[in-house]
């Protein structure tokens, strides 16, 4: 089992990400895409009139606060628009896709959040309304379901509460605790950069390796997004999956080259 | 099998939709909703600037041109807002609900329409780039699959085309297609008005039976969005449903009220 998570930052090619997915499903290789959606939910967020918020904890992690309506916009946008788009291209390559949302069948379960610690001109703050959470559990028996009968399934946050309440998670993260729940054999965390650079902005400085038991010493050379991804790869790591990649989904073969070591390999 | 087909226009109580669902579905009544969310789409395709643009055939029936821009806005609130909205109501209730839209493992088929013949100020134009069509064949393969191991299916447009694209369908057509595929018991149509108005909108006029072989009949008195309901539950009885009642949805236990004969019942 293979895990390929793709971001929803500019640059990606969702195509070339379809179609390369299509020709390893075809070849009898057993997968689960899953996909994020921030930087369209930023833009039909500002169209609307609620424009993005996000928020930095006080352990420096960004994240967007989710309020009612922003869970709203996240759920058109990553479960209608990208989710239904992906399921699209593979259909239309011939591949019987299924699309759903951690919320379906329950398949990301964690805790609701319903406040946030957020640093704002220095000053930590409270703020309350959020609907965000962590996965902690996956519930593998509906995906064993489909995967058993040979259906190829497309998964996007948001995630469900105990209590079935639709939460904002990591996309990143969860796509890591589906790859432990599946003892996945690579779990591959494409972007729209080449990997993790040593010095950011600069591709030219990609670390082309990082030893499994060293993942969280690099997370000082993590920005921004990329952080929750070396935190993710740290968490598949300790949960047994074989290897984690940071790959570039703007080139062409985007998982083939990932697979094969291209990026950044944890191992 | 009881196929529950809800509109997407004002007034509609979902809570209690879901709530009478819920109740049927944990006393064993074996079940699939079909949604819709035209309200919605028109209101968020007005805020996104590419307002709603309705057309009407030569025949009489309306129905939405759906450019390009114009599908993802309907993915977004058919498949993000308004059928996530409804599994999280179900999760929340206790029932393990999974929403699909007709392209998720093919679930709806049917030949793509780019084309669509319009009357514009009394003459007919043909108007290009239109993602439409009419389910013409269910693929009970996935539905099987969750019901047999207790899921709740959740379903709304769009459908696939024989290629893949995803084409806008209409919903109550769509639940027709379902119910017959399903040899349902019953098919229950409900929306913001008590069912088919003698005088519409006058809802004293109610209709209460139409039999089964002269429901065509009633075409006249159907008004807009009645008007495919009306089509869809001659294509339903015809293709061996047993009964057909649209019902309202503005009211508590819509669902059980619909399932006793409240409302118009085509038998």
């Amino acid at each position: 089992m293979i895990i390929v998570k793709v971001g929803g930052s500019a640059g990606i090619d969702y195509d070339a990400v379809c179609a390369d997915i299509a020709a390893l499903h075809k070849a009898g290789q057993q997968l689960i895409l899953v996909h994020g959606g921030s930087g369209e939910t930023n833009r039909v967020a500002e169209a609307l009139g609620h424009p993005p918020k996000f928020v930095t904890s006080p352990s420096g992690y960004t994240s967007r606060f989710t309020d009612r309506q922003t869970l709203e916009i996240f759920e058109m946008v990553y479960c209608g628009k990208m989710n239904k788009g992906i399921v699209e291209r593979l259909q239309r390559l011939g591949v019987n896709a299924v699309g759903l949302s951690g919320l379906d069948g329950r398949i990301f379960e964690g805790k609701h959040k319903d406040s946030v610690r957020a640093v704002e001109n220095g000053k930590t703050k409270v703020l309350r309304g959020d609907h965000t959470g962590t996965v902690e559990q996956v519930n593998t028996k509906l995906l064993d379901l489909l995967l058993g009968a040979g259906y190829l399934p497309v998964l996007t946050p948001p995630a469900a509460s105990y209590e079935g309440v639709a939460i904002n998670v990591d996309g990143d993260r969860a796509a890591a605790a589906l790859a432990v729940a599946f003892k996945a054999e690579a779990l591959l965390l494409l972007s729209n950069v080449p990997g993790l650079l040593r010095h950011f902005p600069d591709e030219r400085s990609l670390i082309d390796h990082i030893p499994a038991d060293q993942v969280e010493d690099y997370l000082a050379f993590a920005q921004d997004r990329m952080k929750k991804k070396v935190l993710g790869a740290a968490e598949a790591v300790a949960g047994g999956v074989g290897r984690v990649v940071f790959g570039d989904a703007r080139q062409s073969q985007p998982v083939s080259a990932a697979l094969s070591g291209t990026g950044t390999v944890v191992s």
